[in-house]
């Protein structure tokens, strides 16, 4: 049994704690959050104790970390638990920075540190069965990929403020999962964008509607669409399509039940947001930090592929800016 | 927090005892199954007891049980159950028996007893959606009702020889979902069978093929389809007529993905069988249980229910044999 | 160039007008129809002639008639043309008297008429490839076939009158496709039925919501489920499950446009009614016909599957009145 | 009646023939074609003449002209006719050279001749009513739009080297109805392309796979993904992305047969190319061509389309050539 310390109780770390309590080969041994009463909640809820950053990096009964705590504080905390050693679980991203991500990823590496960044949607099963039937060369080479993402409304203007604007912050996971489905990296990057939704997202310098276009060096090309609003739940789509046929990955929707009358037929719309659409997917990642934790596996997804995400954000922000596309 | 006696250690007893523990106001307080090191095993998952039937019963601690042992026993553990105070859930049938369904029911009677018959499938998302829609009158008055139910593959004769014959073990659910949806009484029964998937099944006296005819007081007209073998995983649809439209209710899917090719799409087939497809039905049954534990309900699937959903078997079963439509 | 003569300017006439004045092969030569100004109108749109029926069967130029007058004009108007040497397309049925049929199909037999019989449905791209498949063995041998057919409402009462009844009028398309799919004839029908749609159908002495469970030589069953109203177009589905998995044929909607919003997706209703829906089956049938005029193919419909058709009919019929099965 | 001079009797010619004779006011007065017989023979099968170019239109019984001859023809053909009084039907492209589009334009306005350009996707119904459903309001004013438009399979290199580029000559279809559905002119477009489908492609100077991004003066985005192969039949979608939700038009496939067995759901592919999935727009474009050729409409789709869209390819191609965003 692998003894786990959370830091950060919010939404996505209450979301870790059931998984890591739900699975047969790790138990959640403390949580570590400094603002409110989240803690002490979430550790009576699973019999686990309320410690420091410090106590918890040097309790030798931690054998991981996983690092669910404000955006700003991942990389520090990256650093401390690395050296401590301790096997590293991390929210995306390590930072928004570039540079402090590669500082923070040289340390890991002195200190011969094992990081798994947690890009969930992965180990979404839809979205894993296309890289597999891609891989087994089903459809061919692949030559276009088509990324739909759309959020179901936007964040309040004071977390957009903070997220490092739309590309860092959202299209982060559609870059990576770009690389993961083509498996290369891209050679440019264009973007173009609006504030279509929400002039207050506009007034704080940021956009909520994007189109982005990246090549790769096998010549294959990708879109990728984003919004903050979709108005009909959470759009989690990707069609890749090769040499003999596409494949894509649809929605999961709410329900299967059809109303069909007068005015045609009524069915459901996608599940709500992330915490559905991406629940197998967490505990999918969880299971997988698990082998990495046991040794039968190294992480699928580093510091490495953090980094990578990121630099393409940085680079899609540059094209934006200038209207010409970016080499990378 | 309610303590519950599992009856009962095998494959459902351990889909129940995982929502039992799963639940926030119930506890897997102690396990009794004669047979094997199941019980065992399954009180150390969920650090439970072992007790037998009677330290179960007379134990002040126990305040409801879930009975998921072998069907000859359920009568005999909800008399006793009933006698012993206990709130009792018990998987479906009460018994294959229809007088000792109506001698058991009204020694519950006589204690005043609280008994949910696990209908699981009144449960599914899916029909209960449909079920709501009708009642709120999308559709206007029913007319006609299909229910397709067909299992992925027969269960070895040995079960067939003690299930009680397809009607009593499996198109019982179908018949219960019919009452469900329609909300009334059928006032007759056809059924038509035939042996297709296994000689043996036909060697040991019964049918693994049906189709059945009902009709309802309002004129409302219902066929189920059985099937003991699809070929293409578990096949749980119901379609609903009625004076505006059609309510359907469809089969929920492995995953979303397509493949496009020169020969066309090729999509992922139903959920398997009753394990996945009703995985969210047991829980939800299980949080109405504790709504009635907690004296916030009624049974909404009572002893009653078990004993309609018998007699209609039973009465299509005299229908196979004679060739007429049978009144009930 | 084959010469045709039409019996009957109503709606599905002006359909085959269409159909034969489109075929390279076949031209609208004359016109009969002794009500109203219907013959003139189609004759001067295809310059065809009009003609009596005396005039159009002793006519050498005549090479095929086509029937689609009254149903109760049907069988003389077969017998005269078969004596008069012409190649036959008759629309279903022959006569809504099996006596009368059989006297019928002899005259036929005893000139050596050439007689199809215009179950245009066989002819639904849909449908033929469930019989295409099946005969492949895509799905192994059959086991159930699951017939819905559903108009979008029922007819004037006026009609209801003169139609020989729901099961003669309306299932026997249904009952010709069972026979079609499953390729082997009942061995026993039972048929339940309600007036829910239209009171006055009640009092006419006709049903307008029917279920029908046939089975067959091999122990294969069908369900065949009716309505005179759908409220959502025109249902007309079939699934056929075998050893190896299912075949379904779907309906045709209006479009493929989706609209997903707050409430879900609403998509496009099946198409209106036959017209729309079989379209090309009309053509397809047409396409046959010309074969058989051309000596290419004998009639794949012939005399003898009306007969079959109108036979399950009155059988089901009396099913209905006794509630019974009725032995074929 | 309204008779049509048809200039050019290859496939796209033989197509508009059989709506010319099929449309209830036109009729298919005659052919012109100096190449092969294939005037003499489309003019035997619809009983019209075979004229050249100067008897076409000095003959006072010609209406209007169908321009479906070869594309660098097309606008010397619009500019006799123009000054010959005759209403123009044009297949797209007026031309390739956008200054001779413009020449040719001021030719037909100084003669106040009627051009209907045959950008004929606009008459698709689903497309049509994506755009009807946009204009009422269903979800809001347009964000994002995304066009999915894939050939079957690359045409021969040989007319390739003559079609103008991808962009002039598939692409300006996406273009058009990215400014049908969008109902504004873009003010930006970017173009991303590579050879993945036929070196030879890649040798004639070309491009087989692109991606486009273009802006609107709304702030609204569109993208274009367009293949010269797609191993899957023709992909033509549409998706429209509003303040309330998406309006999808998806691809007509060839059946709804859907076959379920032990590796999931096999159901049809899209219709093979354009002539199927057209069919219905080229008869819906030519019933709005005879309104205006009755005076009561004006050309929706006039030259000033053709013009724009083919600027817009013009523009998307210098996009592809310097990496660069391109103002419109």
């Amino acid at each position: 049994m692998f003894n786990i310390a959370l830091f950060g109780a919010g939404r996505i770390g209450q979301v870790h704690s059931a998984n890591i309590d739900g699975h047969k080969e790790t138990s959640l041994y403390s949580v570590v959050d400094p603002y409110g009463d989240g803690a002490a909640k979430l550790a009576e809820k699973y019999a686990a104790k309320v410690q420091t950053t410090e106590e918890a990096l040097t309790d030798p009964n931690v054998h991981g970390v996983l690092i669910a705590s404000a955006t700003d504080t991942h990389a520090e905390l990256i650093e401390l638990a690395a050296k401590a050693g301790k096997t590293i679980f991390c929210e995306k991203p390590v930072h928004l920075d570039i540079e402090r991500v590669r500082d923070c990823l040289a340390t890991v590496k002195a200190n011969s540190g094992k990081l798994f960044v947690g890009f969930n949607r992965r180990y979404d099963p839809q979205f894993r069965k296309v890289r597999e039937q891609l891989s087994a060369g089903t459809i061919g080479k692949a030559e276009s990929l088509l990324i739909t993402s759309r959020d179901p409304s936007p964040p309040p203007v004071s977390y957009i403020k903070v997220s490092g604007g739309l590309f860092r912050d959202m299209t982060i996971h559609d870059f990576d999962m770009a690389r993961f489905i083509m498996g290369e990296e891209p050679v440019s990057v264009y973007a173009q964008g609006s504030t279509l939704v929400d002039d207050e997202i506009g007034q704080a310098g940021d956009i909520d509607t994007a189109f982005i276009v990246m090549k790769f060096p096998s010549g294959a090309l990708a879109t990728i669409s984003n919004s903050r609003r979709s108005g009909y739940g959470y759009d989690q789509r990707i069609e890749v399509h090769g040499e003999k046929g596409v494949l894509q990955a649809k929605n999961i929707n709410e329900d299967t039940v059809e109303v069909w009358g007068e005015n045609g037929c009524v069915s459901a719309k996608p599940e709500h947001f992330f915490l559905q659409r991406y629940e197998q997917a967490y505990r999918a990642e969880w299971a997988h930090f698990v082998d990495v934790l046991a040794g039968r596996a190294e992480p699928e997804c580093s510091g490495h592929d953090g980094e990578q995400a990121l630099l393409i954000a940085d680079k899609a922000l540059e094209s934006l800016q200038t209207g010409q596309e970016v080499k990378l």
